[in-house]
C-alpha cells in the first residue's frame, strides 16, 4: 500500500469543527466510534496516552482536544495512516507521537514503557460498511486479522501501569470475547451499550476496565444514538446526549 | 433447619393471582426475580424442564402456568423449601417433581437425564434483601455458598440437551462470572439488562444461551421495571412492559 495523495483525502471537521482530519476518501473512514471512544477515556491532564490501532488519529486527536496536556502515543500498522495520523496532529496543533508497528511485534519504544490510559478501537468486519469493491486500507482496518481482539486487549493491558485505564469499543456481539481476554487482569469493568434507537439492541459497546482493580462490573443504561423509530434520509436525528458528546465535545459519563 | 408451621407462612399472589404460592414469613421470599426468569424461558409445551436451586416453587409454576404440558424438576437443598414447592405445584394444580439435593453431588434421579430447558436463579447476597436479624433459610438463599454462580452454571449445561436452553437471572454485576462459567460451551447468548428506571445501571441481568450453539451474542434494550425518576411508597409504579410480565403473565421478549 502506497501513500496518499492530495486528490486521495478529504478534511472532516469532527466535535463540531474542534478537530479537523485528513482521512483517505476511499479508505477507512472514522464515524462516530472514535469520537465515543475518546469522550469515554477517563483521563486527567499530564497523564500518558496510547492508542492501539490509532489509524488517521481520530481518537487520539479528539482526546487530545478535550483534556490539555497529555502525552499521546499511537500505534499503527499501516504506514499511510500513520503518516495522516502524525499531520492531521500537526493541523489540530496537538503533538502526539505516531509509532508505525505492529500489535503482535510492538516497535522497541514500546517496551518498558507505562501508560496512564490505553485506548483501542480494534478492527473488526461491519457489514454496514462493507462495499463490493475492496479498498486493502479499509479491509484492514475493518476486518480482524492475525491481531485479533484479544491480541489488542493483551498488549494492551501490559502496556498500563498497575491502575491505569483501559478503554474500548467494539461490536457489542464481541462483549464476552473483551471480558475473556481482559480475564482477572483488571476489574472495575464499565459497560456502556450503544444503541441506534430506543428499544433496540446494542450495536457497539465502550467497555473501561482498570488494571489491577477489584471493584465489581457496572452495566451502564444504554447511550441511544438516534432519535425516532426509523432514520429520515438526510435528517440529523442525534439524540441530545449523543449530540453533547459528538459535537459539543462532552466526555461520556457512564 | 427444621419445618415450616402453619403460622411460618403466607399465600401470596403472582401473575395476577394466576399462581398463588406458599412462603416463609421470615424466610427467602420471591418477589420479582423468579417470575422475570420464568418468563424469560422459551419452553413450549411437550418440553422437558429442569430448575436449580427452585426455592418455593415460584419461577417453576410461573413458568408451567404461563406454557403448559412441560415436564417441570426442580432441585432444592433445603428440605423445608423442597416441602413447600410440591404443597405449591399441589396448590396450583401444575405437576412437578421436586428433588431434594445438592448442586454439588446431584441426586441419582438427575444424571443421565437430558432437559430441554435449565432455569436457574443462583443465590447471591443482595445487601437490599439483607437484615441485621438473620435467617439460616433466607441467607442459605441470598448467600452464594459452596455450590456458587459457576457451578449451577455447570451443572446446568451438563443437564442440557444439546441445543437446550439455559435462562438465568442473577446480579447485573456477577455478567462476566456467568459469561466465563459458560466459556465456549454454549452461543446464542442473549442479554437483558433489568433496570430499576430509566438511566440507571442494570441491577440483575436475565441471560439466555444455548448449549453446542454457535450464533453471536445480543445484548438487548434494558427492561426498565419502574416508572419516574424515584419510588414513591405504597404507589405501584411498574413501567407497562413489566406490568405485561409479572401482572398479566407475558412472556419477555428479548
Amino acid at each position: 500500500m502506497t501513500g496518499f495523495g492530495p486528490e486521495d483525502l478529504t478534511e472532516d471537521a469532527f466535535l463540531g469543527g474542534r478537530v479537523r482530519l485528513l482521512q483517505p476518501r476511499k479508505g477507512y473512514r472514522a464515524a462516530t466510534d472514535p469520537v465515543l471512544l475518546a469522550a469515554a477515556v477517563p483521563a486527567s491532564p499530564g497523564q500518558s496516552v496510547l492508542e492501539l490501532g490509532c489509524g488517521v488519529g481520530a481518537a487520539l486527536l479528539c482526546l487530545g482536544a478535550r483534556v490539555p496536556d497529555l502525552a499521546l502515543t499511537g500505534l499503527e500498522l499501516q504506514a499511510p495512516y500513520a503518516d495522516l495520523a502524525r499531520r492531521n496532529a500537526a493541523l489540530n496543533g496537538i503533538a502526539a507521537r505516531i509509532l508505525e508497528g505492529d500489535i503482535l511485534d510492538p516497535p522497541a519504544e514500546l517496551r518498558g514503557q507505562g501508560f496512564d490510559q490505553v485506548l483501542m478501537n480494534p478492527p473488526f468486519y461491519d457489514a454496514a460498511a462493507a462495499t463490493p469493491a475492496g479498498d486493502i486500507g479499509r479491509d484492514t482496518a475493518h476486518r480482524e486479522g492475525e491481531a485479533g481482539l484479544a491480541a489488542f486487549v493483551d498488549l494492551g493491558l501490559r502496556r498500563l501501569k498497575p491502575g491505569g485505564w483501559l478503554t474500548i469499543i467494539h461490536r457489542a456481539d464481541r462483549l464476552a470475547d473483551i471480558l475473556f481476554a481482559l480475564g482477572h487482569r483488571a476489574g472495575a469493568v464499565a459497560i456502556l451499550p450503544l444503541v441506534p434507537r430506543v428499544g433496540r439492541d446494542a450495536r457497539r459497546v465502550v467497555l473501561r476496565a482498570r488494571k489491577g482493580a477489584r471493584a465489581p462490573l457496572r452495566l451502564a443504561f444504554p447511550l441511544v444514538l438516534h432519535e425516532g423509530p426509523v432514520h429520515l434520509a438526510d435528517v440529523p436525528d442525534f439524540t441530545a446526549p449523543a449530540t453533547a458528546v459528538l459535537r459539543d465535545g462532552a466526555p461520556l459519563d457512564f
